[in-house]
């Protein structure tokens, strides 16, 4: 068990292992070794025996969950992997309507109490760049980042790439298409730089130009001599992908939606008419209208498939931290 | 387990017993047998051996309520419902306020992915006439319908013919007032629907003119031959009827509230003085000032132990759905 | 277990101690009592062995938390103390905007339908002052007050005094400062009236003049030869105190909030610097800027610690009024 020093003051040497931040905390060693976890407890989970052993794993542990910003497909996932592995859950829906907040308490105050609760672990979802982190320095047990606004999703970041690792057998040497709107897109930011951190991977980065990849991203690519090209034409990049990962315009990022022209951005039976028979779709989800309803039943569409994979990536995770405190 | 074949594309034979959509799909065997459970659930839970039996049912099974609209007493009840057959619970209170739905997904999304996570059922309500079905086909996992708009509310229909087959032995040759606002009422149509389907019945409609029961509710019975008439006169239909079936009005359903004159339209002393000792007072609750408070005391107000039954009811569904996966 | 008798009537003899509903129900000999539960509780939940003896003592109940104010801190902290004696729990985050209330469904039909699920015990904070006591009148289960509007909040009471017990080893002969908005300020008010109870003692209201304490309290303190005295000057106090109990102005009870001068009723360092190594600082929180966050690393600063104490205080409270059904 880690010793909570002061409110404000980081944890010394334990601190990174003890949260879960970043995707970028993880070497790719430690990838490798999480992504071997995830496979084993998905196996475990799928025979009755196996789940009866998960349940004995953290049994009369609690976790809550605290989100600021309301997210239930994350939340629920969470709360899910919590169970599967023996824990009870205190949940709060929408915590900057409900909690101490709109009082005016610091997310270091409403973290440290909790942590006093005695919690296995505490899942936070928040608006605010770097909330989460600052919660996290005040927590005496370890804290999950469940999404800080446009900063980090971590878990997102994870299923995405244990995804495309599960279904080609690595992460490197990849074609990736990645479209929608990339700029504001916190999900296509942080799978460009995990696929960054691999050899031989390209990646072709669709959207209307108002709406491409930032230049840090860019910088990053260059930097791990990972190539890239940037396109309005979604047709020219299908012949020859492994992966295409799309995302929705996020309306309500954007001050003035109707400049954007996002016509011509979807996804349909047309669309997967020029794809390969390898690739496979990803999607962060929700979707709303930028993959249409027909893909669905296609072999490729892998993204409720993806969603799923959110469950064992979270227990693998809540495992992690749990056992390691 | 039934298998998914694609996002609103209907389970083929299993359907209508996979699900718990409409009180209508139970046959008149079916009910009884239902009833019958619902009876050996509640001795079980009388003893504590029986409620450590009852634990043991179907432990290590997560059950989500996902409520579009919020309804605090259904929601609690099905968690009260899982929490003794030994499940784990995950709950949104206002999922319209608090999901994805505000970023428009779809609830077939919604209850796609949910269902990837492999709850044991998933515990629907909406506002939106037909969305629950509409979420059920895109399930990999049982749903229940907890009331869709002004739709089905299957569980409260079932709770209903319950508690006067319990006080009565019988569903048939029963003398029924319904009352209140008929024309809105989803409890008073699903229970004339559910009575028309057992010989001998007689229906008394009290309410307003202009917020009589509907066209199509009548034709169902005039075809099963049940009995009915129309009244505004309360006092008129007292003295020979088993059952009083009392409800609000449903003020936020109506546009111009203070148009109906619905005084006149309350259980009380004076009420409870004309009514007959077998009869016994129901009420899907909540009640504003339909009933007096007075009318609480009287042996015959049923209401509360008729809310109580909804505990047992929702046991024994949750149970037949989730054995017979 | 109690007996119901009517909606609005109250239980007989038994009803004082089925529920909790004031800190003012306990003498001083079932305070010593309960503050001693609460100690061997905490030393149980220091060890494997104790926290699974714990998760046994009420196996298999469930409770409720009926909140229709939001409190996340109060809420969470029940939810603890209940998962962490074994129990399930069921919850609102906030029944004002989501329940039957909204419908026009009084409390006690809300409670009363509740308790007919048959929780081990339900948890409720209202707005409202009486609120909790009405629907405690209407519960055939143990009720428990988590905060009703201005009037009482009772296991904020007891974690207050228990805390000051722990330190001190009495309650009596103590010199306290409380601070802030007494006027207003529920937990002042709460805590004036316990340490009324024991000789000796003497307060210290420091505030501005429009907010000192009530009337109401002074008549108490004075019944009980209580000795206390009012100033608007923090440091002529400080030298001779052994808890400093600090309070936030509560902006939202306020009319006029500009009108309030409250610079200068802040605890930092330069008022660290004159109070004496013996006193240990208490916040009911949350904290605004009322207390500085320098504070936080003295060891004087006790707060954080308080909100823990909070745990046992809510398992000692559950445990007793679920053992005495």
């Amino acid at each position: 068990m880690c010793r909570y020093l002061a409110s404000g003051v980081a944890y010394g040497q334990n601190r990174s292992n003890m949260h879960i931040l970043s995707a970028d905390q993880f070497s790719q060693n430690e990838l490798a070794e999480l992504f071997n976890q995830v496979d084993e407890l998905r196996k475990l989970d799928q025979s009755g025996k196996g789940r009866r052993a998960l349940a004995g794993f953290h049994s009369g542990e609690q976790v809550c969950t605290l989100f600021y910003e309301p997210s239930t497909r994350t939340r629920l996932s969470f709360e899910m992997a919590a169970a599967k592995l023996g824990m009870g859950i205190s949940s709060t829906e929408c915590a900057s309507l409900f909690s101490s907040a709109i009082k005016g308490e610091t997310i270091e105050d409403t973290v440290r109490v909790l942590s006093e609760y005695g919690y296995a672990a505490i899942i936070i979802r928040s608006k605010e760049d770097g909330a989460v982190v600052r919660g996290a320095a005040a927590s005496k047990v370890p804290v999950i980042n469940a999404g800080d606004g446009m900063g980090e999703h971590p878990t997102q970041s994870l299923i995405d790439v244990y995804t495309i690792q599960r279904q080609f057998g690595r992460l490197n040497n990849l074609r990736v298409v990645m479209g929608g709107d990339l700029k504001h897109g916190r999900t296509v930011r942080s799978l460009s730089r995990l696929l960054a951190k691999y050899p031989g991977n390209h990646i072709s980065y669709v959207s209307v130009p108002e709406l491409q990849i930032g230049g840090d991203i860019k910088a990053v690519l260059k930097k791990s001599k990972t190539t890239f090209h940037e396109t309005s034409d979604l047709y020219s990049v299908l012949p020859d992908t492994d992966v295409v990962y799309w995302t929705r315009l996020q309306k309500e990022r954007l001050k003035n939606p109707e400049a954007h022209d996002t016509a011509g951005f979807v996804i349909d039976d047309q669309v997967l008419k020029k794809l390969p028979k390898k690739t496979i779709i990803l999607h962060p989800l929700p979707r709303v209208d930028e993959i249409a309803m027909e893909v669905d039943q296609d072999p490729r569409a892998r993204y409720f498939e993806q969603a799923g994979n959110g469950l064992y990536i979270r227990m693998a995770l809540l495992d992690r931290i749990i056992s390691q405190r």
